[in-house]
């Protein structure tokens, strides 16, 4: 079994479900910038994930099609917020929505694929209780990201920041949507409590190994050809798993570099390396690859109650991947 | 029977209720930015609406709580989002959410408060059925105000708009919650269809009279004492009911003035003074009152199918303290 086809697969059958949400309509501006975001790519590994998880309890992955478009929905609506937050010009290697549409219909157009993903969770075929509670952890979910957001602006402007802080925050702001991901594939396939909360715990240590591993990425990268995106992030002082280890082991020298430089606006190209490179003297950066592929055990032994089927085999494969992609 | 007292002890209730929805939070700053407007007062007229509707066909309005609270919740949210893209500064006699918490935080407050309105609406105690009729129509009105928030931007740098693309606007913009509270309140309380679409088509007519009203009294006010809102209206071109009426009537001169003033971010104090005059010589504030009193008539017609009790002499009243208010 080949992950990369057995992705496709399914990911081919979501969009071609999820693009009733996301017609055409008046005013155009408005429906263009509802639109732009969705159809730019995306790995849609959302969607495909609570397929996934569906199938692992031997569930009906085409039931879970209305679920996994609100997932995405609400995935692109907190991207497009996100951007105008972060100040971010593109997203999906295209201008960000606001930068595109403007500041107030891209905060509307967000607001509309947040309505969106509404609509779509109220389409999913199952009870009314089962609706609860698939509705109760769809809002909880939009919370946590809501309060993740907020905290990784806050921690910006602050000069450290524990681990377990960093942790707290991704849980929401990654983890959450991922765990409610496997969960909710897990409850509309009819899984037993254990399987459901199995696949939760699941879906959230591949959150958090997706989002280390992404920030392993971006530091991981050819120094002579350091991007801009890692430029910035030592700039606006972003606190990644790799920031926060290097923040509480640096000392004497070492220390005022990142208190001279990390956070610093105005540091230079030659500045900027010179952290990019006391990450890696630290040991920060391999800690952090280090954590993330922790987390891929953690994500097997939960699911190790699970019966043997190709969709277990899947999510061993996916979270496998999650740590060696090279982006 | 007096309105004032009639809605003070449903609102009464409502507030005591809906204050589970607005808990203190961390991180701090996002809960004092969620909370902020909520409490800075507001007339509540949405959630009253709902509850008196409900029992204008017989039903318990304590059912209609819940429902109240994600109308009233969704309001506030799309009070925090507009402020942002009209950059209004002050809200209820306060900063704006945004002036005072900053525009990230506004941003992520406005969202959490969609979210809660969720939150509230799948508390409601119905059967599956008539959740997903209450879901659908709350969806379906937050895409209105959306569209309503679009066509106003986008028809403040428009040279002329016609009375029937205002109309569609302010039925998007402030019509479509005013419906959904009635209908809601109706449905929750068991009404039949008939019922409930003359509910729905009362709430349409009470806020589409309200949003005219409002914009006969921000122009109806002593000159000399003309508010900074006039000014700013005449300044960004907003298409009231008023200024559509005016912009269809004037001829050589007049229309002239309007094409140099109205719309123009420089215009004098004085040359302000000139269009808010040219408004009334052309009839053009009478004729928007004329207009809201004609859909207070409407709305009456709407309900004519409801038996006699309280709540119906209560929607009566409603909706004639609608086109006399002061303020």
């Amino acid at each position: 079994m080949i992950l990369k086809n057995e992705l496709a697969k399914r990911i081919t059958i979501f969009n071609a479900y999820w693009q009733r949400y996301l017609t055409v309509g008046k005013p155009t501006a408005l429906y263009d910038a509802v639109r732009h975001l969705p159809f730019a790519g995306g790995k849609r590994i959302r969607p495909a994930l609570s397929m996934i998880a569906c199938e692992s309890i031997s569930g009906d992955s085409q039931k879970v099609l209305p679920f996994a478009a609100g997932l995405e929905l609400m995935h692109n609506f907190t991207l497009v917020h996100d951007d105008i937050m972060d100040h971010s010009l593109l997203r999906r290697n295209l201008p960000a929505v606001h930068v595109k549409y403007g500041e107030p219909t891209a905060i509307l157009s967000g607001d509309l694929l947040f309505a969106k993903s509404f609509e779509a969770i109220l389409e999913t075929a199952v009870d009314f209780q089962t609706y609860k509670e698939l509705g109760r952890g769809f809002i909880a979910c939009v919370i946590a990201i809501c309060e993740g957001q907020q905290l990784d602006m806050e921690y910006e402007s602050l000069k450290t920041v524990t681990e377990d802080q960093y942790l707290g925050m991704i849980q929401k702001k990654t983890g959450a949507l991922f765990e409610l991901s496997a969960q909710g594939g897990g409850l509309i396939g009819g899984g037993t409590p254990n399987e459901v909360s199995a696949l939760a715990t699941y879906g959230m240590a591949l959150g958090l190994a997706f989002q280390i591993w992404d920030d392993y990425l971006d530091m991981s990268s050819d120094p002579k050809t350091l991007g801009k995106d890692i430029g910035n992030d030592i700039r606006n002082g972003k606190k990644t798993l790799i920031a926060v280890h290097s923040l509480s082991h640096a000392t004497g020298r070492q220390k005022q570099l990142l208190v001279d430089i990390f956070g610093n606006r105005n540091a230079s190209e030659q500045e900027v390396k010179k952290v990019y490179n006391l990450f890696r003297e630290l040991g920060s950066v391999d800690y952090a690859k280090h954590r993330a592929v922790e987390y891929t055990k953690q994500a097997k032994d939960a699911i190790a109650i699970l019966k043997p089927s190709d969709a277990k085999e899947l999510l061993h494969l996916l979270i496998d991947f999650t740590v060696q992609r090279e982006k």
